[in-house]
């Protein structure tokens, strides 16, 4: 059975968003969410529209990737692909399938993830693998990852089915780098940024160059959003390394420390250990324990505040949205150059 | 390091083959095999120094991946690509990129079979996931899915890319199905031919017309190729399924009734199912103890072997083998013609 969702007119994160906004210093902000929102609204409606729909005699592996890809997500990625489409001539069914194929592959890789990391839940439910056990969701991942490949394949646009499969492979790899540094107390901030530009800035960089050459956008503002692109996954996965932190586990959708525990260490850990080593045995306790003792959570948590590293995450956010932001000048002036704008300091201001 | 094989000019399998057919009813056979493995070495040594190599950083991902690849395996399916791209105007570097490309996705399924059914030896060796753990072998197994995909891509065969994505979605949907009658006792004949055709043949029915079509076979004959495929890869299967209950498990490189404890039902069990309902409970012991009783298998092979199923599980392969050689006769004749009949005959005459 085709499952719907309620369509909106204004997608659910610009709105939480803009409610967020409404305090005075980001009164600014949440207006241009609103634009933005208006800009996208009938994009986002066309691609929700033509996602997968379940057949009626769908398999647990369809069911699967159902279960996660109508819970919706953020969608932060196609709105990606509908924004720099409208850069050039506009979005059209060709960009609609770009940005279906993009959200594809994400959900492919959460599929994965979720498998690897032994996850429990994703967008607030159940993870898949949960419900459907992790056989089906590995397989699951194998069906979205095929998927999305031949939407994209399909749309014939020159270039973006090329770059999809590097991208794709730096991912892999990334997530490779990723598990044998998991645990290693000693990994370092390049390291952790070699991780994070594979893992996550490189399919936002796709999203912005798949998008862009469908609109015909020139070569070299393709190239420019490609680097806008790179600097917001890296932005966008710093704050999402401060929500595992100091985040309210309910809006994240994750537990606190969760990627801790996974083995994952997120910025404010890895600059808070080189600055406080009394951390390495207090998280190697937290780590190893079967339920972490709360007591242990909340001092480690004092130190990494005291290390000052939290700020540092947040700087390193911002810095890298003001650097996609200044990228964008070399652009002409437009309201979808507005909206991606808006996208980079929206990005740094997620609900914490 | 890249890591070197013997590169041989005669292929392991055919060796193999020929010397198991020098018995005196099958002598015709071995001499066939000869004039096969002579045809295809030239092009079986090109694929083999063109499959991936290791870069020396190379991540645990891609060292799992190699594992699997460098234990070189039957290469049955490419070798299909070499024979199917002689039937037009020969091979070249399309089909050696294509061949390559089956292989890989052949290689991409087994490392993640292996996870989902908690593989422990594949090709004579440790399970990749032995050595480099589970999560490595989901991500090895996507790596090799977008670099084969990526191969078909820039080898710009028309159609064969689009074909391959229609080919993977029917092996994860198969997968999915198999999944769902795991343990299922009363799963029927009509259900082990929808998995194998989806699971196994409809790679081979890819090869088939992947490298007829870089050879400009005429699309007429590439139907009939492919049809050949679908039913090569039924024989292919229905003679594994044997193998798993009369094999040497060293040969094989499987254990004895290993398919059954992973919930896997192979054909004569299906077969032997439905005229012996005492086996039902027998099984069930079988599959549910922690380490299984050798008197209680041997029962269950005896009363397997008495139903007469293994007889008729070689009797569909036959059948199959069959087909596929008559539908090889609306081609003109040809040696790489008489290799393709050839590989029907071994199949079904693999070393049991």
């Amino acid at each position: 059975m085709p499952t719907t969702q309620p369509i909106t007119t204004d997608p659910p994160l610009l709105r939480r968003l803009q409610s967020l906004c409404r305090g005075a210093e980001l009164e600014g902000l949440g207006r241009r969410l609103g634009d933005l929102a208006n800009l996208v609204a009938p994009d986002m409606n066309a691609i929700h529209t033509a996602m997968p729909r379940l057949r009626p005699e769908a398999s647990a592996v369809e069911r699967s990737a159902s279960h996660l890809i109508d819970l919706g997500g953020k969608r932060l990625r196609p709105m990606c692909v509908a924004l720099t489409s409208r850069l050039g001539t506009g979005f059209d069914e060709r960009a609609r399938e770009l940005a279906i194929a993009v959200e594809l592959v994400h959900a492919a890789t959460l599929l994965h993830d979720d498998v690897v990391d032994v996850g429990e839940t994703r967008r607030g439910a159940p993870a898949a693998r949960l419900i459907f056990g992790n056989a089906v969701s590995i397989f699951a991942g194998d069906w979205l990852l095929v998927d999305a490949l031949r939407r994209v394949r399909r749309a014939e646009v020159e270039g973006v089915l090329d770059q999809l499969f590097d991208v794709i492979e730096e991912m892999v790899l990334a997530e490779s780098l990723q598990l044998e540094r998991r645990g290693r107390l000693d990994t370092t901030e390049a390291q952790w940024l070699a991780i994070v530009e594979g893992k996550t800035a490189a399919l936002f960089r796709w999203a912005m160059y798949a998008g862009a050459r469908a609109g015909g956008v020139d070569p070299e503002h393709c190239h420019t959003l490609e680097r806008f692109g790179a600097d917001l996954g890296v932005a966008f996965q710093a704050v999402d390394d401060l929500l595992d932190l100091a985040g309210d586990p309910e809006r994240t959708g994750k537990a606190l420390f969760a990627d801790l525990r996974e083995g994952k260490l997120t910025y404010p850990v890895i600059v808070s250990i080189e600055r406080e080593p009394k951390l390495v045995p207090l998280i190697e306790q937290i780590v190893e324990a079967e339920i972490p003792d709360p007591d242990l959570c909340r001092e480690a948590l004092r130190l990494i505040q005291q290390t000052g590293s939290l700020d540092d995450g947040r700087r390193l956010a911002l810095r890298h949205a003001e650097r996609a932001k200044a990228a964008l000048l070399a652009l002409p002036p437009s309201r979808a150059r507005d909206a991606l704008s808006t996208i980079a300091d929206a990005t740094v201001h997620r609900p914490a």
